[in-house]
């Protein structure tokens, strides 16, 4: 097994290891967008978010929450964002499944810089509806 | 009740509804970040993440994967990011916790140009341990 984070999860491999439970481990990115970004993994190797046990995806879903409660109480943070990526077009680096949970913070750059992946524009209605009728 | 999202769960406010079960409700953004940009919410009111009931964020959590394996199966998508904000500081706008799935698409500017919100840069590991402490 050459999984980076199967090796977090093992303990063979050094992580800031805040948090686990039954199904999940939570630490520390080592690239941190800002302050308190954290990464949750299932203990089950699974490739993303595509090869993921349900249950073991909903097992992330509620340790980031709590996770993301504890940054806002602990480390003031004034908002946080949840980030999957799956596929290396969608940024996927490590390709065990993790959600980023990335503590906000208001009213100061220096601290927090980022920027929404995209601009907010409004689609064509139509196309939008042709769309929806693929996906049914 | 003025919350647009309990408005489309309602079926009150019209929307390009593509899934539904018990929990949730899914639907096309009509700011679509790329072709088949979803959204998956609550069918109970939850102003953000934080305010969730964690079996309501599991259930938009389990959704969002159906939905993912289907953009990539349905549309030809390359990879796909979940994306939750909460609080205006992480780009929420609409104050009823919603997920985004938004499919990618790769060799393609013209139909998907997204930037990762932030530039990994290692950090300080003093600074990382610290801050891990603090949310143990």
């Amino acid at each position: 097994m050459d999984c980076l984070f199967c090796g977090i999860v093992a303990g063979t491999v050094p992580s800031q290891r805040v948090d686990e439970d039954e199904r999940t481990v939570s630490f520390m990115d080592i690239n941190p967008a800002t302050e308190g970004h954290l990464l949750v993994v299932p203990r089950a190797h699974a490739r993303d978010l595509l090869d993921a046990e349900p249950d073991d995806l909903a097992a992330c879903a509620r340790t980031a929450q709590r996770l993301a409660a504890r940054v806002v109480e602990r480390l003031g943070a004034d908002g946080v964002n949840l980030l999957s990526c799956c596929g290396e077009v969608a940024w996927q680096t490590v390709f065990h499944l993790h959600l980023h949970v990335v503590p906000r913070y208001a009213g100061d750059p220096a601290r927090d810089d980022l920027t929404l992946p995209w601009v907010p524009t409004p689609g064509d209605a139509a196309v939008i509806a042709a769309t929806a009728e693929r996906l049914r």
